[in-house]
């Protein structure tokens, strides 16, 4: 298989797609300075259209890495969801209005911005972060996949058990073919109403000499979509089913008199079908809107030919009558067969891994397939990272499957029951069987809040996850869960921060002290103890500071509490050149322009006794012990011994 | 004077200097899209050292001119400023915290960082705006200044009444000296310790052939510092005196004991002298140091030779012992004397002007400096804007200098006091009459920290400032003063801003309409009346909406209301390519995520009958009246039809 001229390099991670997956994991292979590739048979990035909504664990995400501010700068934010279906007399009238986001969860709330944008975003940080050791090449294919199987459980530095065949394509072959005679975008060459153009695109290129190159790679990951190369060439299925109904979507500056064309808004015609308002960046809204005259033929498959940017608003303004809509511009339009499935296998042999669309396909009108594409990513990068470093265990590497197939699951069920909802007729009374109650649709976009959110996501017990750890010790700290986030100061400084803030996404796993009352003598002793024990241990010794970072929060009094005399120096460790660490010990205490932090009631940790909490490099608990007694020094260095090589 | 043989060209306004002033000017002319010209003799921008403190007005401007988030983001944000003096044993103790900036005035706190970073912040903004009709040219240098001044009372559009000889010098000239045997960067050449090289480096070059251009300006803005050539060329001179305190500045990254490294500190020792100190970005401090060591000679200047960053650290390590005080990386440092001068004239002939330390200088101890020249040239720069764009009478230029000298004068004077609490010895007790009271120095501070902020600027009554309109209806919005910022929700997507957030600087006055209770019938009345009156003024017509935009904010519940039915269409203007404006009604309700907002108590306006608030280009509040009655839209008008032309 492999072709004698074509040039050969080695590389530790290839990653097959840059889209929001793809460009995640390589922005951790950035953060954690591994040496990756990235390759992209596209041409170009998106600019116009593609997914759009960002959940608040996303944007967690993004300020773990960095720009979640550029994101939320130049959003539109939605802060209500208002719901029309059709009064007694069957026209659309506004029944219900509930919070877009449930107050309360998160610093953040979700917001809307082009996909294009958030790319944008991922290379602007991939390049401020690589030094070098990373690559995105578009225009490049793979062609073919070899796996060393014998060589797959060793992961010693030198073994590179996968030959992957680079393609190289020229500019006309790398970019779709738009939809005849339109001027504007669209994304029906992405949608699932279209096939795949990866065989025709390796076919064609073969024709051509010197535009072959092999690549040898310790990982891959394919995050090359619902049509995922990767995929087939492990010969894993996506299973599911889909549906007879077909969406299209418009983003344009709308015309209208509708009143609430700036909220996010369901709504439901007497027998026209469902729209749902998105309201964007610059003026724009996108429109999802049920195209109830096209169906799927004898194939399961719709005619694509029959759908434009006219039949589509068409289509809406049976829907939103008796309010006006038009529009002057349009910015993108595709339309979609909703149907729900997901992967059999994430991964093969912990050497080859799928991540997003390739895994799990539905209907994108709860905002989910690009977070949870990139969520997928943001939990495999770091351990990816800490194997190839050779901190970590390679075992780690199973619980990427174990901890996202349930995910990609729930997404489904929860997109199933959604979708069938939102796409059926309402029930003109509760002895209308056949139509959906709108009761029931507003209690289920309730609901479904919290899991589209991204906040609800818990992990199962693994070796990163102690379950069995003590949770009494840290109520509102969930172990499996993202660690939650809550005001406190810099006791040098004084300035407040969100404390998940200081846990950026560094590749590090975080020993978080909450160390209590340090002016009560018992307690001090109980820290000294401990750091001590930190401090001297043989096995952590080389991982400290380098692969784990300390971070400190006490409930003293700021003002009655000092850095250098109250917390031992393992605390805030010193430097020959830039002296003391001065970020981080914090303190749960008042300041002067944000009121009570109250950080130790939010996270239920005891504000005298304190206890220890660790954090993966993701931000998930892993683990909840006390200062001292048995689990105390002993469960912090059982818990890195279960994740951690010795060195 | 002219060279028959220098190329000539033509712009609306040249700014000589590209520092803080002169870049805040050329933001202002890119915003209006004016053709001007920027020159500054140094061949590159700074990337060390400087002004770095930002006030809360600073930053309110700034997010009006839209780069905020990018200062907030990458500074250092100070929150307590420690006080530390001789206790009874002589040995510096910590006597008093205090916030380093007063709570709920401004959604801002002070920050600290470099000015280099800063005049990246403009360029990049310029950058955005400017469409190519703004130039930054460095390394060139006026060498003369014509006035014919019989044209200067012409305004109109072809008149260019000031002709400017520039010369364009080498690399070389343009590239200030530094300190020898340091590899340090020094600000030594600019400051009032070191002599001015203007005249050198004309000299110099004139042995140089072609290098010359003549320019024909409208106006000219000196912003070039405290030696300003433009200042010398119109005659006008710096009024004040130097004292005999000399002063030290490093920028280092310290190494220390000393518990409050990480606060703004001000520590009085009892006979070692005073230094202060600012915790800025990337673990550097800045330490402003007495140098009680060294005096200024006969001639009242102090010899430069002996001042480098061994004696500055060596001056530091007396006054902060018992602690220690140490550095391996230096990233800056400087030294000057300390001093009060404002300038005679701020304007010749409203049509040449000097801003910024052309017209005062002072201690940089409080964080002034930079701070109130950009605010001079914020205020200069949208009159400019309007007159050169025919829309406002050219009288308003003469209210610069009527509303900044004023400025510079309490400047000097808070500066004077506050240096000399500062620089003098620490009385031992309350019969020590030649030592400064401890108790004194903190209530300066306190008091001058309201002052400090920038959010005390009251302007004079000018045909700008209408003082005699109706202040009742609007009690916590102060005519003179900048227009206070309230947490309100835009109507259409209840979406919380700070209403301060939607007056942008984009060179228009804002008729702020707090519309009241929309729901009354009687208060609906009014308000439709007077949006048919402001709908058909044959004056108003031509500016609205160009120079005037209007901002409505209502005290009715916003699930009550509609912006198509309850406001009046020249409150959300239509569009017929992108329908109507959902950006200009907001409303004092409920936030789902930050609370209550109640900006109708804050901006101290009658929820049920409203006001009309006028805003200048500059967030400036110009007039408070009624809706209705006499002064209601009559009130507005004539507002305008003092600072407007007819068209």
């Amino acid at each position: 298989m492999t072709a004698t001229e074509a040039p050969e390099s080695k590389c530790d991670v290839l990653v097959v797609g840059a889209g929001p997956a793809g460009l995640m994991l390589a922005t951790w292979m950035a953060h954690c300075g591994i040496n990756a590739r990235v390759v992209d048979k596209r041409s170009t990035k998106i600019y116009n259209g593609q997914a759009d909504g960002l959940q608040m664990r996303s944007l967690e995400i993004f300020d773990s890495l960095g720009f979640a501010d550029r994101a939320w700068k130049e959003a539109n934010h939605m802060l209500e969801m208002c719901m029309w279906n059709p009064g007694e007399d069957g026209k659309i009238r506004r029944s219900d209005r509930v919070p877009d986001t449930p107050p309360n969860l998160c610093r953040f709330t979700q917001i809307v911005l082009h996909q294009g944008r958030i790319e944008r975003f991922f290379l602007d940080n991939i390049k401020k972060y690589s030094k070098d050791t990373l690559h995105i090449d578009r225009a490049v294919l793979p062609e073919s996949l070899d796996i060393d199987q014998k060589a797959c459980a060793d992961h010693s530095a030198d073994i590179y058990p996968i030959t992957v065949k680079l393609r190289h394509l020229t500019d006309e072959e790398a970019t779709p073919a738009q939809s005849k005679g339109s001027t504007v975008n669209d994304g029906l060459f992405r949608s699932n109403l279209a096939g795949d153009d990866t065989d025709d695109l390796i076919q064609k290129s073969r024709e051509k000499q010197g535009s072959t190159e092999i690549i040898k790679a310790k990982y891959v990951v394919g995050c090359d979509g619902a049509h995922s190369w990767t995929r087939r060439q492990l010969g894993f299925q996506l299973e599911g089913e889909p549906t007879d109904f077909i969406w299209g979507v418009l983003d344009i500056i709308p015309i209208t008199d509708f009143p609430d064309i700036r909220m996010r808004c369901a709504v439901h015609s007497a027998s026209n079908g469902s729209l749902m308002v998105i309201p964007r960046e610059n003026k724009l809204v996108r429109l999802y809107i049920q195209l109830t005259e096209i169906k799927p033929d004898a194939s399961g498959r719709a005619d694509r030919s029959r759908i434009t940017p006219e039949t589509i608003i068409s289509a809406a303004q049976k829907i939103i009558a008796p309010y006006s809509l038009s529009y002057h511009y349009c910015d993108w339009w595709t339309a979609y067969q909703i149907g729900q499935r997901v992967g059999t296998n994430f991964d093969s042999q912990n050497r080859v891994f799928l991540a997003g669309d390739a895994v799990h396909t539905h209907s994108p009108k709860a905002g989910q397939g690009m977070n949870v594409s990139m969520q997928d990513a943001y939990n495999l990068g770091w351990k990816l990272g800490l194997v190839v470093k050779g901190v970590a265990k390679p075992s780690i590497l199973a619980t990427y499957q174990d901890e996202r197939r349930k995910i990609a699951q729930d997404l489904i069920d929860f997109d199933h029951k959604f979708s069938r909802l939102f796409s059926g007729r309402p029930a003109k009374d509760v002895l209308d069987e056949t139509g959906v109650s709108m009761a029931a649709f507003k209690d289920a976009f309730v609901k479904g809040n919290m899991f589209a959110s991204g906040l609800s996501v818990d992990y199962g017990a693994s070796m990163l996850v102690a379950k069995d750890s003590n949770q009494d010790l840290a109520t509102n700290t969930p172990i499996g869960m993202r660690f939650p986030s809550h005001k406190v100061l810099n006791q040098c400084s004084a300035q407040p921060y969100h404390f998940q803030e200081r846990l950026k996404s560094d590749g590090c796993f975080r020993i978080v002290v909450f160390a209590g009352n340090v002016l009560s003598p018992a307690q001090s002793a109980r820290l000294r103890a401990f750091c001590d024990k930190l401090s001297t241990s043989t096995f952590l010794a080389p991982h400290l500071h380098n692969n784990i970072a300390i971070l400190t929060c006490h409930s003293a009094k700021r003002t009655d509490t000092d850095l250098l005399s109250d917390f031992p120096d393992v605390l805030h460790r010193f430097d020959e050149k830039t002296g003391w660490d001065y970020d981080a010990v914090y303190v749960d205490d008042v300041s002067y322009h944000e009121g009570y932090a109250d950080a130790y009631k939010g996270y239920g940790v005891q504000k005298e006794t304190g206890c220890v909490v660790i954090t993966r490099p993701d931000q998930y608990v892993g683990y909840v012990g006390a200062l001292d007694g048995e689990e105390g020094w002993e469960g912090v260095e059982a818990y890195f011994k279960g994740v951690f090589v010795t060195i």
